[in-house]
């Protein structure tokens, strides 16, 4: 007796419809699975693993990422190419399920991804949507009946050499990376620019240091905001260096990371695949156990955006502060007007965009927290946390990507000095005191600091009160633009 | 020459018309505030500061919750009820406001209620929305031109005597109520009774316990069960002991607390009218400036959701854990099988309840943690961080309380013993010699232990051959079903 | 044959020594345990199983702090007098083992518990040190051998009753009481009264107020620290309240709650006797089961103290923003010069005191987080992450009470107000505005503040060029000191 | 008039006496800064500034770790080196500043740096510490009058070129890269080599996989381990790859970034020196505003911790649960019985390493968290949250560190296998039938696993009745030991 797998190798190939994507028609439609039959959507092309996830898990109103499926359609496609260039799957179901893939990862099938993030930690009930989706459509396009799983079987076609236990942290990787490049990095890479083009502009514009939130010695309005764009590229830096780990992926380790099912290169071919179609430098992981029982990477890549929101919330306070005001704060910088401030206090202004940073930034620390408790809690040969993992990071990405474009445009490139204010610190600061120190020492430069604050004199009033300096030193010494140095 | 406000008390009431919700007109329509004229879309009731904010603040897919909206329908008739009542408002211009807050308040309006969770941190964006739509609805209602703000004025009308600063965290702390009330308490109860209805049914059912994961003396599954029902009840008490300070609503504080604009009184009747209308004990906070400046009650409130959150992730793993097998695990429960567990392996079933409960109690803990966060970065008068707030809140509170739901129906209630592993384990148990130990000392009972361990040998074999003890002694006090007592 | 516990009731009652504390020896002892003789230092009371714990886990220098084992000192005082009276233990056994306890709760054996944080889960190393340390102090006493257990035997006599499953969290519960009423509450009310003190002195001055950190309506510094004050009231209404779940005793559940080798009543004895030892209302556990398999109460209790964390962390920072300058900053109020402020800036001085409550409240914060990840841990009969969850939670109770005592001391107390600068500020402000607002009506009250901003003119030299208010009405209705109403 | 400093360039160079270190004098000694003068303890070296903050700030127990210290040694030496080498100090002044350095980073004047962790936020105090202590051990050394600043003036002399405001940085980056490197690096891979030799060890012994804790397909011992140990191998990765931004160093930004009272090359210089001295690859940072302005290289190195925290949390939890029983859990691992495990239940043992290590993750990723939060709050010119972070991050990095080399020491390396538990497993799990999927597709797969599961039978029994498959086929194929792969 030999036992014949349906639907294999030397199928006759079906003529490809153009059937263009939608399911016109109305009520339900029976679905079966190994737990028996259930009715879907007769308009959807999802199945039956699909129906019971819906009804099982509808909590709030997450949605498995849309972006998540995408990038499943780049895993589904590599595996179908490279089990037909192996002669696993006929040419013709290799081709249909690329076809379909296709659809997928352009987002033309979105609707037809409805689960929730709240589901099984694996994935597999996205994993086997993207099955369920693909055979269907599959099923449409050669005219067959929808649920039959023929010719196209969700599990031994569509899924083959597949589990979700490695292609749904193969999907999670892809999905992170395009989001790392496509969403967080030209915005930011953006936001640095326009600070650091205001750096340029202000160069020269001497203001008042503060350390401890005090009056400190001065330094230039353009070395300021150089600082603002360092910690943006360095954070460019880091999330460039934390991204790396994200290259790595699991596929073809299948359940558990032997790769049962799956011919031994299997892996490295899907990898390729997907680095061909993608643009960027896929591999196989090293250790598909340690890909599959952990998240490492994942956990690794939020840091990365953490590494982003960290001085992204500092940049954002200090110009909230900076623009205090009007007239009863700090005021060395005008904002842009966008939008009324207050809908009782008439002609207010407020620094919304920075609020609005702030937030996110606050948001996306408390989601990288999420993200490396939920690495924490694998067990054996999966971590189990996947869902909550890739939403999380997802999300964080997005809001930061898109905080900073919004602060780019709508703040950074709008804001002006006030000059007089500027001015007027530079001139009332007791620290440039300072200066006089390796003159006459600390001990005598504070006592004459002192002075000056007891008796709401100007520095230079009590410094040649004190006796320990003349006025043609003090001038020559005392010198704020002259005190802003060259540093690097 | 006397100032006089355009459309104050004394106005004729015109006629309020039967006009359906709905605007049909399309392109767009000019509407304008301080800022100037702006394009909104012609179909949508909202104003000049909402389409500011919506170009503004367009960061990743979060809108403002339409609780919050919602809520906000309740500040915004309360007040109009209030101010009519003193005679502040003409009688007609309150009814009217009042009825266009019902269909708010009735989710009729929530298409018209667009913005962003990354916004003004004070949520004046979402108030200004909220007067715009029921300006522009009640101005339809009266046949009058939209965005012409008359006869019902945005800021005069809609807002009269209100602050964005005192209604926001007003409609937060309502609409976190509701969603305890209404969302959490409702599913943790039933959850709660679902589980102690198994300790009951299980009351008498022996098995082993285990400490640090290890063999322990045994327990019945009802006390286990117990513990958790327990945990539960404790878990509620702690989440309306939390919720208390929900009810002191900030209202009446206007821009800084002081309530300036409104009355003297104001806070205390909107309260009582809010109270009246939703059945919760609101009242006037205590002091206005703790109430605006911070968000201690929301942050004490998601102490009371993490409350639920730690007790609920230890019960949804010990019942994982316990349910593990189903031949190489602990396999003493047995899941309701959903689902099909797995695209490649087939007939495994998965403790994906559990699972998914597991996941969201971390995204709790980490939204509490932003929550707390975010609370304590408040500046002067106001604590600007209010949407990351209210946003984490609500989404914590739906999807706890939509898990539990789940969890209860999908997982609890179809959950069986697996009688035959129970009474091997406890048959196989070493450490009930532990009843052995008032009798012939920890020390000698611990030897007899280790020597069964040694010699894979039962605990009676290496009891008796010990010397120590003799069978009818050892049959006497090692008893199972007499070890698990009668606790509290 | 009859079994027969050593040093069981009914033994020789021998006589008591007026030993001092101390052992006069040098080099080791050789004591014993289940697993074999190991070396101890022979000047120190502990024996075997705390030994091979120190060699176990020297891992960093976090020792379990004292307070567990005074506490700990109360459970094995408590169970000794319950069990004497019962005639489980001889009363000459019971009063020996009540003596060397109260040595233990009164600190003086603290050199004898050296035991590391980062040990078993349950905490029974600490458990055997405590039992180990009482048993030889015990020996010592009566002219024993040390590390013979006789008369006094670690487990059967100290322990007797008790597994370290029950009475560690008994302890743990016990020592955080006493943090909470001893250590923070006091320091914390000490500074809310200070702050109101601060509140009431400086009730009539007339500020402006801010928001968003922008200049906003007045209020008095009074009704700005009144809300201060109030927050820390609430705070400390919110740890009251979270400590409750404290009060519940887990004692008398031993090994997994079911109380086994421990008479029914002996949890509520235990807790009676701590209860009338202690003062405070402690009672046995509703469910030893929940006491045991989770730390439910203690991630209560530390809510608690993030309550006060979050609203003192905005009172520092507003203080130390309040007084920045003091030239180029804020400039409101004067902190006291306690120290330097700079190695390299002379006459600086810093808001030193705030940035260190800041700190602490961080930190209190990721403690409180650590604490409730911990909390979510456990699995069946053992939640075994006590030790870093009574670690945390005194540490944080420790530092935000420390906190408090130096705030309140050399901060809140020497503050003094910079009078000229509230003057000018409120001369200065354009929100006043505001008040022109229900008489003028919002868009020209707002087009007056724009254009008084635009021009760098007075608010009232922009009112009254607008024409749409006169002079005697400005001035009437303009009047900063009546703006700050009569709150709540 | 020409101000001149005291102890300027040009002083005699004293004698230096042979004086070893200690004060043996009683009582106090009057010291003074520019606050006045204040008594410090006659046998301690430090002076007025750390007196004061040992008084205002006696915040809990937590010290500035000495490493902080030792590291400000190596500043203090490079900054006198280069100062000397310049001519600004005279060279006895270099060298005397230079060998009480070397007393400072070899330890030997630890107990003169008694400061609290919850300070001032720029680490002023324990600079000026260190420069009191250094400025009074150089005047012994010259036979000098302490206190009298002369010859060496703790400002003038030690922290010439200096501010806090880099230094401080500056050390805490030292002292973090010392960490990592001596205490954290070198114990992850001793335990990184233990897993792989365990790997290697049990590379062909199969055992059962587990996914969500389900029976799934089997994989061998070593396989499972070899995940474990890549896991650590790409954290120690990750944790060099973190620590890069330690290396750049804010030394020469002096008190604002701008280099005020240093000259040009000093940061370079003083890199350059400490490189030499430490063997670390340190240079000046490319932008002293954004180095001293944020922390990030820090919030960055704390990301490399948690990269570690995660997967051994992870390694913890697999091995306490493989090692759960000995008869009622999983029992695949024995590990070695290192102490007793309970005060109650006599014989038991318990995965007390494992627990620690968990302990000791959460903390990390606490402290972590602690970490990022701090590192946002910087404020213009500095990050004013700098205790905090350093203290956090050795902690953490000396706990993880220990925790590693304990649960090599006493965990892995006499871990053993229960090999009849795991072919127990393998016989009896019901996931082999995942080979049969190929061959007779997965539908008619799950059947045959279902019924097996329903009826209680063999994989085999349920796979022959089904009649899908023949004996020798069944045997051929589900072959354990083939299925295990040949994974990369």
């Amino acid at each position: 007796m030999t036992a014949r797998r349906p639907g294999a190798a030397g199928d006759e190939a079906p003529k490809i419809l153009d059937v263009p994507i939608g399911l016109h028609a109305t009520g339900t439609r029976r679905e079966t699975d190994s737990m028996g039959a259930i009715d879907v959507p007769a308009d959807r092309y999802w199945a039956a693993q699909t129906q019971r996830s819906l009804i099982h898990f509808s909590i709030g109103d997450d949605r498995m990422p849309k972006a998540v499926y995408h990038a499943y359609g780049h895993v589904k496609k590599a595996a179908a190419i490279v089990n037909g260039r192996a002669g696993r799957l006929p040419a013709w179901k290799a081709d249909l399920i690329r076809k379909v893939a296709d659809e997928v990862i352009a987002g033309k099938l979105d609707e037809h991804f409805p689960l929730y993030v709240w589901q099984t930690g694996s994935g597999t009930q996205s994993n086997m949507n993207t099955n369920e989706v693909i055979s269907n459509r599959a099923i449409q396009l050669v005219g067959g009946e929808l649920g039959s799983k023929s010719p196209i079987h969700p599990n031994d076609d569509v899924n083959m050499g597949q589990s979700s236990n490695d292609t749904f942290p193969t999907a999670m990787h892809l999905a992170a990376v395009k989001a790392i490049h496509e969403r967080v990095l030209p915005s930011v890479r953006d936001l640095q620019q326009a600070i650091e083009a205001k750096a340029k502009q202000w160069r020269d514009v001497v203001k008042i240091g503060r350390t401890h939130l005090e009056d400190a010695v001065p330094l230039t309005v353009g070395q300021e905001w150089s600082g603002y764009a360092h910690q943006l590229t360095q954070a460019i830096d880091r999330v460039t260096a934390a991204t790396q780990g994200l290259y790595e992926l699991a596929a073809g380790g299948t359940a558990v990371g032997t790769g049962l099912n799956a011919p031994p290169d299997f892996g490295e071919q899907v990898a390729a695949e997907i680095a061909k179609e993608t643009g960027y430098p896929f591999t196989a992981a090293a250790n598909t156990f340690a890909a599959q029982g952990g998240l490492d990477a994942m956990v690794g890549a939020s840091a990365g955006l953490r590494a982003l929101a960290v001085p992204l919330m500092k940049i954002a306070n200090d110009i909230r502060w900076l623009a205090s005001g009007p007239r009863c704060g700090l005021g060395e910088l005008i904002l842009p007007a966008n939008e009324p401030g207050s809908s009782i206090m008439p002609g207010k202004v407020n620094p919304t965009q920075c609020e609005a940073m702030v937030m996110v930034c606050i948001q996306v620390l408390s989601e990288d927290a999420a993200i490396a408790f939920a690495g924490s809690q694998g067990n054996f040969e999966l971590n189990a946390m996947r869902p909550i993992i890739i939403n999380n990071f997802l999300h964080a990405a997005t809001i930061l990507g898109d905080a900073c474009a919004k602060l780019r445009r709508y703040c950074i490139e709008g804001t002006h000095l006030n000059r007089d204010q500027l001015d007027a610190y530079v001139d009332r600061s007791l620290m440039l005191v300072t200066a006089l120190s390796p003159v006459i020492g600390y001990d005598k430069a504070s006592a004459i600091a002192h002075r000056a604050d007891d008796d709401g004199t100007t520095l230079r009033e009590a410094a040649l009160a004190s006796g320990y300096i003349d006025a043609e030193e003090f001038d020559r010494i005392v010198n704020p633009a002259a005190m802003v140095g060259q540093p690097r």
